[in-house]
């Protein structure tokens, strides 16, 4: 970097033969993270939600812009400093710069601009799946649904709640994940609302149709324990339509497909394969899901919930 | 532009052997803007000022983002359709393209990121100026304190705010005169505080002290006309001290002084010399203001107003 926070813009240097990767992000309080939340949760949250489109792009991260809009209870020297040190531990473990920003008052609202790279050509969007190709995903599905549900029912039962807001603050960025699958992913995106919208998405962009075998969905222990305690829902509603995962949907075509199953089977890549793309259909929801015997399940979408203002 | 709004991230082709211009600026419904302005001119407002920032480092602008927070009873066709159109107008305008973005629920709250190119290691910063460098402003200063005065009192006085008000909302970014100023400026800065607040940001990055002459300030005649109708300020604060009029202050060395003195008799740059740089002195305060008899004067602030909630 050539010059950073202090003047009218940062000056930047951008690796030549790449292209430049950009996305914004916003978190508004009340509605993608509770009043409750510390700083450092607020500013490591935003900025791994926002890492996460890097992540699906198959970029390399490398800059960030911080709008923040404070209210006057919160702009005080306790609240910023909790804030930076959150912001700086995620920056610090994905190695992105802060170059610069904005501090207005108002209500508490957070908006990153992030700036990566990729070379000339080999991002990864949205819209190059194709008919048969397989469907996977990275990690396990449903984490953040059910770290929602204890917030918002400010619930911990038998203790299992620590992984799962760890999960809901800190989302791991799939960014190496990513920059491996750059070059035999076929389409990628993130999973930001759920997989069935995203999928449906990528879908969309490719022109294809998806479907994903329920049994074969990665959810964790905890989770399935979880969903047991709680009234309403079940492990496989969150999997399937519950937000804020911030893993990566991707698909590969079939000559490829062995790649990745050595890369899974060896450890080099944590991703389960889910289901298959078939040929674009637009009478029919681009992403259905069967149970082990092939029969449509029908998806409640009570998994996913805004906070309250 | 390879992809743009519809994917994780725009995937966007810089320019060979340029820099990367970087800003962030977020407007803010009660502070930045009163809530009674109109969809178009709350974008119109926000990609001006943004574009400023390109304008104070020499840089063209070529895209940006946008976070719109949106408010239920704004969330709808009319508003939107308003805010794209002034947003556009003025995007085209300037030849920028809107990239991608994000758009939320919560209090109006509006960050625009801004992307601009310099040639590699031309972009003008506010750290290059030296003693003995002239102080010069483009444009007029204090119509846009004028124009707040006029918004806070709803006072429009012999019809004299039609101008004044498309000045507060649709500022003229300089991006011309930045790119014409480039080879030959020393420091830049863009007025968004008030003359001798942003001076004096200049005058301590580049460690040196400036003396402004009041009689040589560019002041309109409307302006001038107004504040002899408003009590309790003078059209002198408002140049001064009046935020918002995203004029460019610049530094020329004696060298180059010529140039620039030729572009302004052709009318191929529209500013005005107000003053001289001295050598850095921390004991003082960066900015001095003196009358022609090099009295000097003090400043009051009353000049500037943020917007109540």
């Amino acid at each position: 970097m050539s010059l950073g926070i202090g003047d009218d813009a940062a000056l930047l240097e951008p690796t030549p033969g790449h292209q430049l990767v950009v996305a914004s992000d916003t978190l508004v309080e009340g509605v993608h993270f509770p009043s409750s939340a510390s700083p450092q949760q607020v500013a490591s949250r935003a900025l791994c939600v926002n890492l996460s489109d890097m992540a699906a792009m198959g970029a390399v991260p490398r800059w960030f812009t911080l709008a923040l809009t404070l209210p006057s209870e919160k702009a005080n020297a306790d609240w910023l400093s909790g804030f930076s040190a959150g912001l700086a531990k995620v920056a610090s473990q994905y190695s992105v710069a802060l170059v610069g920003g904005d501090t207005t008052s108002g209500p508490l609202t957070i908006t990153l601009t992030l700036l990566g790279e990729v070379p000339q050509g080999e991002g990864l969007t949205r819209a190059g799946a194709a008919p048969g190709d397989a469907v996977f995903v990275t990690g396990t599905l449903g984490d953040c649904a059910a770290a929602l549900n204890i917030i918002l029912r400010k619930n911990s039962i038998l203790g299992m709640s620590d992984r799962l807001l760890q999960r809901f603050y800190c989302p791991q960025p799939q960014i190496q994940a990513g920059l491996t699958l750059r070059p035999v992913a076929s389409a990628c995106i993130d999973i930001s609302d759920g997989l069935v919208a995203d999928l449906g998405h990528l879908c969309k962009a490719s022109g294809v149709t998806a479907a994903i075998q329920a049994q074969l969905l990665p959810i964790a222990e905890d989770v399935r324990n979880f969903a047991n305690f709680s009234d309403n829902f079940s492990a496989l509603d969150w999997a399937l339509t519950g937000g804020d995962d911030y893993q990566l949907c991707f698909t590969v075509a079939p000559e490829s497909l062995s790649i990745v199953d050595d890369w899974i089977e060896q450890g080099q890549l944590q991703a389960t394969r889910i289901g298959v793309l078939s040929a674009g259909d637009k009478s029919i929801d681009p992403v259905t899901v069967v149970d082990k015997n092939n029969k449509i399940l029908i998806i409640e979408k009570a998994g996913y919930n805004h906070f309250g203002h």
